[in-house]
């Protein structure tokens, strides 16, 4: 997502430690107390503007929310967003989803959402991609055992580059839409990125896989 | 696909033992030495009129191919191309797909071909789709160790419900095209229905699975 570049990022997410986590190598092992209410945590990498994250944290209250974000810049506009909702259950993380391990233990996730990633369509870049294996290994790290992603794009290449590098991975296909807005699933929470290239006609694909028993 | 009955079909297949195999069950563990040159068997299930195999053997000589159809009326069709072409490398089987164990041994075939089979949509004839799981271990029972199925539709509720099926009976997802006529694959053979549903604008499908290691 290119953005301008804004300088006072960083000062604004310090001035919000009840939207963006602080310190998250400190929270390691401690999630479970960490919002005020305890339930499952799941996170989307790559969390953008903020719109599914917080939509998904209304729709789910018994639910808790991480966005991760890698840029400063993306990142306050969730922030702006999560200021205005004034939600218990949904915080941002400013992280590179490679440095997950560094801030939760084993288990600790309950489930992934990854959502219109950044395809990265040269073959020399596909260690970029987020459902390349190393990604992969990184969620399995953090997830349940047997835990889940769920997955959307409009890119059909990065569709069928994560199919097969999920079953690669020895991951389990438990649902797959190639045409998701006009399927029967329900409770669908759409991203900014998602609403717009629908909107151009674009096709919108989504799985579900599960990490094999260990 | 639905034909005119031709009550004449099953004596013409007896008319042409040179491209109809008369008596299968007797060939079960001779395979290898049933053609005039030995080389892998690749079968289709549901061959229709015949295109894909014979366009396949003509492409393939060094390969054999078994067309796989339960209807007479669509194999005399199938029938009539085969003794066009004159192919040495080519024979049709009028068999049910779920008794291919009664005509092959374990390893005699080196590849399944699947191309634009019924899709059977309606979610009480499930049993019937050929890539449902009892199918698939009839499959897995007649081919090579870590056997690969090949597959193609333009169907996509039958695709999205097949990349399932695979993956929960323990399938590895080899190659995906969700677009394989705007996509690089190389050596597409049309069938029939293939140039049909193309033509009409549908997208075709197709994937590469491989059973697991046992």
């Amino acid at each position: 997502m290119r953005m301008r570049n804004k300088p006072w990022a960083k000062e604004k997410m310090n001035e919000y430690p009840q939207y963006v986590i602080q310190n998250p190598e400190e929270q390691k092992g401690k999630w479970k107390t960490y919002f005020p209410q305890e339930g499952p945590l799941f996170i989307e990498i790559g969390t953008g503007k903020g719109r599914f994250i917080t939509e998904m944290a209304k729709a789910h209250p018994d639910t808790n929310f991480i966005g991760v974000e890698l840029s400063d810049n993306v990142l306050v506009s969730a922030l702006d967003r999560l200021i205005e909702a004034e939600l218990p259950n949904v915080k941002l993380l400013n992280a590179n989803a490679k440095n997950l391990g560094l801030y939760f233990e084993p288990g600790e996730i309950n489930r992934v959402y990854l959502n219109f990633s950044d395809p990265w369509p040269k073959t020399r870049h596909e260690k970029r991609r987020l459902t390349f294996k190393e990604f992969l290994a990184v969620y399995e790290s953090v997830l349940v055992p047997e835990g889940e992603i769920h997955f959307k794009t409009d890119n059909q290449g990065l569709f069928e580059y994560s199919l097969v590098s999920f079953s690669h991975y020895g991951m389990k296909l438990n649902y797959v839409s190639l045409d998701l807005h006009n399927s029967d699933f329900e409770g669908n929470i759409m991203t900014e990125y998602e609403e717009k290239f629908s909107n151009k006609g674009n096709r919108i694909y989504r799985c579900e896989v599960q990490f094999p028993k260990r």
